[in-house]
């Protein structure tokens, strides 16, 4: 069975293809190239992709940037300060982005014969997104199945959208990943990496990464990596400064 | 107050353009590059929108043609044989493209904080379409107005969709443009253009068209012009012909 998995590269989207490739199904990964400031995600999602043996992985272009309004795409800082207030919405939001992506995942499944679509939102640490919402997803399906060739003729409703994380801190997250065995040392959960993909540790994304890894007792592969490519980088420098 | 028009450039979205500059709106009218084969009615598209005073146009690129599955997108032939029956899905219908299309619209409303989103799908002439039903739009809106920042935030369902043209005949469409004094002489409605616009005559778009300027007893200025175009293109290859 075919199933169109949305594939950001970070912690979340990687874990929901390791549960629906567990599921048995043939996973088309879907990634896009929406003018993210954290572009690098592109890179990793194709290894990672690559890495968990897909059947293919296509990433589609959409020039969110457009129509600026979040901090995510347009020319103004990704907030350090800390998390937001519960029920606020952050400005990292991307004003209907989960739709956007959703539409063209649902496009993609349509044309390759799949009916379930697996995506990462999640109502608990990101409860100030409205489009991670339950209730958002049931009205996304619901439409989803009037909207398609495959939905209309169809005798029951066509569409399955699958966000197996909905109701998991970020804690339960990573234990569901390391149960299922999988490689993290390449997803970049940063809103503002470097150019090599290391974290800036300060974003409420890399925030609640390293609380969910703290909060799990298990070691950060990827954070582990990052440390050891800048103490690299900082006894290079040291050495080049005492060269001088 | 702020609308969102979307604009193909073609009879319907000239038309309802017309309607909503009519009503007081101001509009934002956003056009997409998706890898369609005639991309010529982007340049009407900008032509139309620009003649008619809009606040803004933009054109966003997403490439569609990533998910083939279409005559209007994949490298197959655009059928010239004649209508579909009525119930047939012709295989023109481009995989969820008016999901795709309106949920970048609305991410340019809320963005510019437009509350009205204007297409010009059509029930009648367009029946085959599973996303040019009154129920699809109707179950676009209800999700639009949960997944959305403005729409949580409001009171009361945020986004409305107006498609003015949904039980017009192509008839009533081409009158509705004369009353409204629109020039349609830019407009491009078919499926397989010539490199400078020129209508094939023989999809299913020239085919609703022509019936529609007949029926109405309008004469279509974009069939004279293009008319005028192909004589002079006939006459000077003559002249050349006539020079060997």
């Amino acid at each position: 069975m075919q199933a169109v998995v949305l594939l950001s590269g970070g912690l979340d989207s990687t874990t929901v293809l390791g549960i629906a490739l567990q599921e048995g199904f043939e996973v088309h990964a879907l990634s896009f190239n929406y003018g993210q400031r954290h572009r690098v995600e592109l890179e990793r999602a194709a290894d990672i992709a690559k890495a968990a043996g897909v059947r293919e992985h296509r990433i589609v272009r959409v020039d969110l940037t457009q129509f600026g309004g979040s901090a995510l795409t347009a020319g103004f800082p990704v907030p350090k300060g800390g998390l937001p207030a519960e029920g606020e919405i952050p400005i990292t939001y991307v004003p209907a982005r989960n739709t956007v992506f959703l539409a063209l995942a649902l496009a993609y499944a349509e044309t390759v014969g799949a009916r379930d679509i697996f995506l990462g939102v999640n109502a608990l640490d990101y409860s100030g997104y409205p489009d991670c919402r339950p209730e958002y997803l049931q009205a996304f399906e619901r439409m989803a199945n009037l909207a398609t060739r495959v939905g209309v003729e169809s005798k029951e409703p066509w569409f399955r959208l699958h966000a197996p994380l909905m109701h998991l801190t970020k804690a339960d997250i990573v234990r569901k990943a390391a149960s299922l065995g999988l490689d993290l040392s390449r997803t970049v959960s940063c809103y503002d990496p470097g150019p090599a993909g290391e974290p800036c540790g300060q974003c409420d994304s890399c925030r609640l990464r390293t609380k969910g890894f703290a909060e799990a007792g298990i070691e950060d592969p990827a954070a582990a990596r990052s440390e050891t490519s800048q103490r690299s980088a900082r006894s290079s420098a040291l050495r080049s400064e005492r060269s001088k």
